[in-house]
């Protein structure tokens, strides 16, 4: 490792995780091994408990679609659905930066109250700093939560087993881009907007259709669907191979990415889940997510392939297999 | 109120309770009226929850007696204290500016593993997010925090009656203090450390001995222990009358305080509590406190004088009644 914080180690990839495996998690636990789940699973009086963190730093705070308050409720939300629980509590920790327009910060509370209340959950504590200009960039934001189970068994991210189909919600890369865009002021003739979204909703019916049949479910978001699909496969000690021609990219995204060089399987998504689900239930669970608002464009993207140390492939539309990696540093900072 | 955000927002004072009071909580909540304890209690599968959030921006981020890391365990450890709960799990956040030395992250976290540890609770899930330099400053931290209850009552900022007793465990300002002569590289002679501690023993100790004479419990951080008495006198709706002669500031903290033109009483501790406490379980109550290690040096600082709108007064030596109010902004900016 270097001896200094690189943007990259933010980035949700291969730098992210060596500075988590390497650092932080052994240093804050004594354990080699982390748990790579989105929210921890306490036990309280015999009844589970899902608990996360996340904080939002993501630049520009306005953009095509939300602004940093929807997202930091949407993320917290997603993280709790992600391992299976029905949000219920969240908190909201703001760090502001002296001279942040009131206006913004009524806009940004604004559209967290609304994201609460369509998903659900209560906002129940909270605090505010102010540091001075320069020392933060405007606003930062932490949601945690808390959530709980109606059902008894666990969606992790180490079940995937071979013979699994991997299904996705929808488009991807929406959200990444459209950060990107607004950030640089690119004047992309399409709008692309994010596509944050609380999955609570469609992840419950997900698990009512598939019940134990979901083997694991997680939110690609930092480091897009690869990164996502390749810490399933790292957790779950199989390969996942990926079909070129059933990547579900908007035209205006895919060309967006295209002019910038960007590849949209490791760009951002806010709104979108992976599920992984035994062959006989897929299809079953693919209509449940069709019918549902945030699963209108579900689809199938490819299948744990066999049994390894955790490899991910593309086949292309010609036929070839092309291996994935994680990237090592940041394709987009602050997207989060 | 101004259009911008002031540092005086992040201050505890006055000008923080406008911008709750008036801006965020009606926002987000839509209540009028916000609950002003420092964890929230839940109710799960019929049995009560504390949960609680807060973010730590202190400048510099190591001071003498601690750093920002066991300031961000500590803190939680006491907001969920302070309800009465016993601390079970901590989130943690990590907003990381470019360029922070690896060794002082290392250093950060190993002092919050160590103060997790000391505290008895688990870390049990985090994030990390890293922007680039001149967006944040080195380090930003939010601990989030679950507690679970060992008894029925409720220890609110709301309980206090005339007669209680307010008693403290210890010497006030120190915090403030320390992080004051840290940052400013003031020479002055004595060794001023921070307070910061777990206060969750002490607090179980204190509900065990006085059980539901022990009417309000708060940890007088920021804005001092002037603040944190108006917001129980404002709260319970009752004159709190303090004794000059009897608040308790170290020499060094008292003579420092005195050089910079600052009143002890509204600055920053980290590793004390105030105890309003019935009057015939007073002594008993500060007995046990004198026994344990982080009280002492507790004693009786003042008691509730009367039923009225929440009025605080400092009785002098001389036998006068001076009115103290609630600072305007800011008179120690980042000290947690």
């Amino acid at each position: 490792m270097t001896d200094i914080i690189l943007l990259g180690h933010g980035s949700g990839g291969k730098l992210s995780h060596q500075l988590l495996d390497e650092l932080i998690i052994p240093t804050l636990s004594g354990v080699a091994q982390r748990d790579q789940n989105d929210a921890a699973v306490l036990n309280h009086g015999g009844q589970r408990l899902a608990f996360t963190t996340d904080s939002y730093v993501v630049d520009p705070i306005f953009f095509p679609g939300g602004n940093i308050g929807d997202l930091a409720i949407n993320g917290t939300v997603n993280d709790l659905a992600m391992a299976g629980a029905r949000p219920v509590a969240v908190s909201v920790g703001l760090i502001l930066e002296e001279g942040l327009p009131l206006e913004d910060l009524r806009r940004i509370l604004a559209s967290m109250k609304q994201a609460a209340q369509s998903a659900g959950v209560a906002i129940v504590t909270g605090d505010t700093k102010v540091v001075p200009r320069g020392k933060a960039d405007k606003i930062f934001i932490n949601t945690s939560g808390i959530g709980v189970f109606d059902h008894d068994y666990e969606v992790r991210g180490s079940g995937a087993r071979v013979g699994d189909k991997i299904l996705i919600n929808g488009s991807i890369g929406d959200h990444g881009m459209a950060i990107l865009a607004s950030r640089e002021g690119l004047d992309l003739e399409a709008d692309i907007r994010t596509d944050s979204a609380a999955l609570h909703e469609l992840v419950a019916e997900i698990i009512a259709a598939g019940g134990e049949a979901v083997h694991a479910l997680r939110d690609p978001t930092r480091g897009g669907v690869a990164t996502t699909l390749k810490e399933i496969a790292l957790q779950s000690q199989v390969d996942i191979t990926l079909e070129e021609a059933a990547q579900p990219v908007r035209q205006e995204v895919a060309g967006a990415c295209a002019i910038l060089g960007l590849d949209p399987l490791f760009v951002a998504n806010e709104g979108k889940l992976l599920a992984v689900v035994a062959p006989e239930a897929a299809e079953s669970v693919l209509a449940v997510m069709r019918r549902h608002p945030h699963g209108a464009e579900a689809t199938i993207i490819g299948e744990v392939t066999g049994a390894s140390d955790g490899k991910v492939f593309m086949r292309t539309a010609i036929g070839g297999l092309r291996a994935i990696e994680m990237l090592a540093g940041e394709q987009l900072p602050r997207i989060c």
